[in-house]
C-alpha cells in the first residue's frame, strides 16, 4: 500500500504539445502486461538526461549517453520493463543497439535519434525479437493524452502508476509540464530500477536542457532512498519541445528560467517522492532534514546515514520512538570533527535531544504520538553552520523482505 | 537460531593466569538476568583497546579512552548490559565515572585503573544505584574459570554466548588465550552493541599491546557486518597478564610476536564470526572475498558494498540466485574508474559471471545449489591488481525486522 498516494486521474495529466506516447503488451517477461512504451518527440525538441553512477551501468544507459553526446537530436524513446539488460556484457550492448535500429527503421530516423531504456531483472539476455514484434502496436497507440498509460507501461514492482502535471505562466504564455516515474529513485529496490521522464513545451535554449535535467534530478530523485541500493539502470530524461509561446529562456538564473525551474522542480519532487511513497513495503513517508551544517554536502551525508539505517527504519515501521538510533546514525555518518554536544534532535514538533543528550522535557508519549503518524519529519540540528539539506525515505518492513526474497519466483 | 554455532563448553575455555571474572544479576533493566560483569586483572598486566569511531560514542567509551591514555595501568573492568549510556550528555559521563569510583573503592585502587563498558538501550539514564548494589555479588563470584559465565553476562539480544580459547607454544613456553564477545561487531544490530574482550598470559612489551589490539580488531571485528549500523559503544580490549614463561616479546614482527599474533587472531576471528553467525535473524553465514584489486582498501570497499546491500542479503535469505544484485553492488561501491568488463564473479565453486557478463556455461541450477547452503563464499575478481580482502556477513530475514521492530517492547 503506497503511503498517501493514489493513482493519477488521466484527465489531470496534461498533454505536452510535441510529445506522443504509445504503450503495448509485448510479453517481454510475462504475458498480458503493458511492458513496452514508446515516446515520440517532434523535431526541434531539446532533450537532456542524467544516468546512474553505478559502474555496472546497464547497456541502455551506455547507449543513451552515447546518443545524447552525438547531439543529432532525439526523436524517440523506447522503454521496456521485465529485463534490465544489465550485467550482460558486449551482447547486451548489441541487443540495445538492435532495439534502437528497429524503432528507427519504422520511424525513418537515425538509430542515434533513439534513446533506449530497460528495467527489470539483471543478467538475462534482452528478448529483442519480442520488443521488435511489439513496436507496431506501441506506435499505433501513440497519442498526446497517453501519460497515464505510459506511467502504467513503465511499472515493474510498483504498486501504483506515478504521474504529475503542472501548468505555469512564463513571460505571459502558458507552459505545460508533465512527468512520469517508476521504481525507487536513485535507490533501487528489487531490480525495479528507477526511471523518470518529464516533458515541457517551454521554449528554452537547447544548451540549457542538460543542466536543467541535472538540477531537477539533484533536487528530487537524488534526494530519495529506499534501501541504499543504487541501480544499474537509473535514468531521468527531460524533454523540452519548444512548442509554447513563451519568450525563449536563455538562462536558468533569469526570472523566466527560475519560474520554469521551480515549476518543473515541484513536479520532479512529486515524482521522486511518489517513488518513496510506493517504496517496497513502505508504511511511512519520512522527511529527514539536517540543519546547522557547515555545507550542504555534510547535511546530506548525515541525512542519508539516518535514511539508510536499518535500525532507524525498523523503528519507524514499529512506531517505536527508539530515537537513540537516530543519534547513533548521526554519529557514524562520517563527519570526523562532529561534536555530539552541539546536536539537537526533533521529531516533528517534539524536541527529543538537546546538546547531544535527552531533552529533560522530552516525554516518551510525545515521541510515540509522532511515530504513529504516516508522515514524519526528523530534524537534526548540527549546530556548526548555516547549511541545510533534506532527503526523503520510507521505513523498513516485513514486506520489504518478502518482496525482495520472492522477486524472481 | 545461530548459523553453525553452539554455546561454548565451559571446560574448553582456559583460565588465563592473572585474570578473574565475576558475574551478577543486578536488575539493571530486567530482573533475573546476568547483567553485571567484573573483570579483575593482576598488577603488571598491559591492556590495550580499540573503540567505536561513532562520533556519538557512549560515555563509557569516552572514559575508557581517558583511562587508557592516563596509562596508570588497568586493574579492573565493569560491564553492564541493559543500558548503553549513550546519547546521555554530561550526565552520562558523570554516571560512568561514578561507576568506576564505586568499583575502585571496593578494590582499593584508583578510579583511573577501572575501564567501564555499557551496552543496551541508548538515551536512557544509567541506573548507577543498581550497578553499585550489584558489585558485591559480582566481586564475590570472581574466579579464573568463569569465562563461560562472563560470555553469558555480557549478552543482550544475543541468542548464544560466544567464547573461544587457544593454547600456543611461544619460545618453548605454553601461552593461553581466551576471549568473549557479544553483539554484532563494528556493526550494531539492535542497540546490542558489540563488545569483545581477550586475555593472554603471554609476556610482551606493554607498549605492543595497543598495536596488537588494533591489528587483532582489524583482522576480525573490523571485517564483519550485520546491518551497517556502527554502534555508539563498540569496544574491544586485549589484556596481556605477563604471567606465562615465554621470553618477552619485543616486536610483533618477530617469530614469537607473529606466533602470538596468529594465535590471537584465530581466536579474534572466531569471536567476530560468532557475532555474525548469531546476527539478528541470520540464517546464513556469508564470506565475501574480493580479489584482483589495486589495494586492500578498494577490495574492502567492494566487499562491504556487497555485504551491506539489502537486496543481496534478502536474495541469500530466499536462497535465490538473483546474482545480478551482486554485480550491481560491485558497480556502486564507489570505485570511480572500475571497468565492468574486467570483473568475474564466483559463488563457491560456480563461475557465474565472466568479464562483466553472464558466464555462458553458468546454469541457474548450479547457482541454486550453492544458495541453499548455510555457508556461502562470494568471490569477486576485479581484474585490476593483486590485492585481496575478505569480510563476513549474514543474510537479511524477516526475523531481523521483527527483532528490531520489537526490541524495546
Amino acid at each position: 500500500m503506497p503511503v498517501n498516494l493514489s493513482a493519477p486521474e488521466p484527465a489531470a495529466l496534461f498533454p505536452v504539445p510535441g510529445v506522443r506516447i504509445g504503450v503495448a503488451e509485448a510479453g517481454i517477461r510475462k504475458a498480458n502486461r503493458k511492458d513496452l512504451t514508446v515516446v515520440l518527440v517532434d523535431e526541434g525538441a531539446a532533450v537532456g538526461g542524467v544516468f546512474t553512477q553505478n559502474r555496472f551501468c546497464a547497456a541502455p544507459v551506455q547507449v543513451c549517453r552515447e546518443h545524447l553526446q552525438k547531439n543529432f537530436g532525439i526523436r524517440a524513446m523506447v522503454i521496456n520493463t521485465g529485463n534490465a539488460n544489465a550485467g550482460t556484457g558486449e551482447d547486451g550492448l548489441a541487443r540495445t543497439r538492435a532495439t534502437c535500429i528497429a524503432l528507427a527503421r519504422k520511424l525513418e530516423i537515425a538509430p542515434e535519434e533513439v534513446l533506449p531504456f530497460s528495467t527489470g531483472v539483471i543478467m538475462e539476455p534482452l528478448p529483442i525479437d519480442r520488443i521488435e514484434a511489439g513496436l507496431p502496436a506501441a506506435l499505433a497507440d501513440a497519442r498526446p493524452d497517453n501519460w497515464a498509460r505510459a506511467a502504467e507501461g513503465i511499472m515493474t514492482t510498483d504498486t501504483i502508476p506515478k504521474a504529475f502535471s503542472a501548468k505555469v505562466k512564463i513571460g505571459g504564455a502558458e507552459v505545460t509540464i508533465s512527468g512520469i516515474s517508476k521504481g525507487a529513485g536513485m535507490i533501487r529496490p528489487n531490480m525495479a530500477t528507477m526511471l523518470g521522464f518529464m516533458a515541457t513545451d517551454a521554449r528554452i535554449d537547447p544548451a540549457l536542457v542538460q543542466p536543467l535535467a541535472r538540477q531537477l534530478a539533484d533536487a528530487s530523485f537524488n534526494r530519495v532512498t529506499i534501501d541504499g541500493d543504487t541501480s544499474t539502470n537509473d535514468s531521468f530524461v527531460v524533454i523540452a519541445t519548444q512548442k509554447a509561446a513563451n519568450p525563449v529562456i536563455t538562462s536558468l538564473e533569469s526570472a523566466d528560467g527560475q519560474a520554469l525551474l521551480q515549476a518543473m522542480q515541484d513536479v520532479a519532487r512529486q515524482l521522486a517522492q511518489a517513488i518513496v511513497r510506493d517504496g517496497e513495503g513502505a508504511t511511512k513517508f519520512i522527511t529527514v532534514r539536517v540543519e546547522g551544517g557547515r555545507n550542504d554536502a555534510e547535511c546530506r551525508q548525515v541525512a542519508y546515514a539516518i535514511a539508510h539505517s536499518p535500525l532507524v527504519k525498523t523503528a519507524f515501521f514499529a512506531s517505536d520512538p527508539n530515537l537513540g538510533r537516530i543519534l547513533a546514525a548521526v554519529g557514524y555518518a562520517g563527519i570526523k570533527d562532529l561534536d555530539q554536544t552541539g546536536i539537537d534532535l526533533y521529531l516533528d514538533d517534539v524536541h527529543v535531544a538537546v546538546k547531544g543528550g535527552r531533552n529533560p522535557a522530552y516525554k516518551e508519549e510525545d515521541g510515540q504520538r509522532v511515530m504513529k503518524k504516516s508522515e514524519i519529519t526528523v530534524r537534526v540540528v548540527l549546530g556548526r553552520g548555516e547549511a541545510a539539506d533534506t532527503v526523503w525515505t520510507c521505513d523498513l518492513s516485513h514486506d520489504y523482505v518478502s518482496i525482495n526474497a520472492d522477486y524472481r519466483s
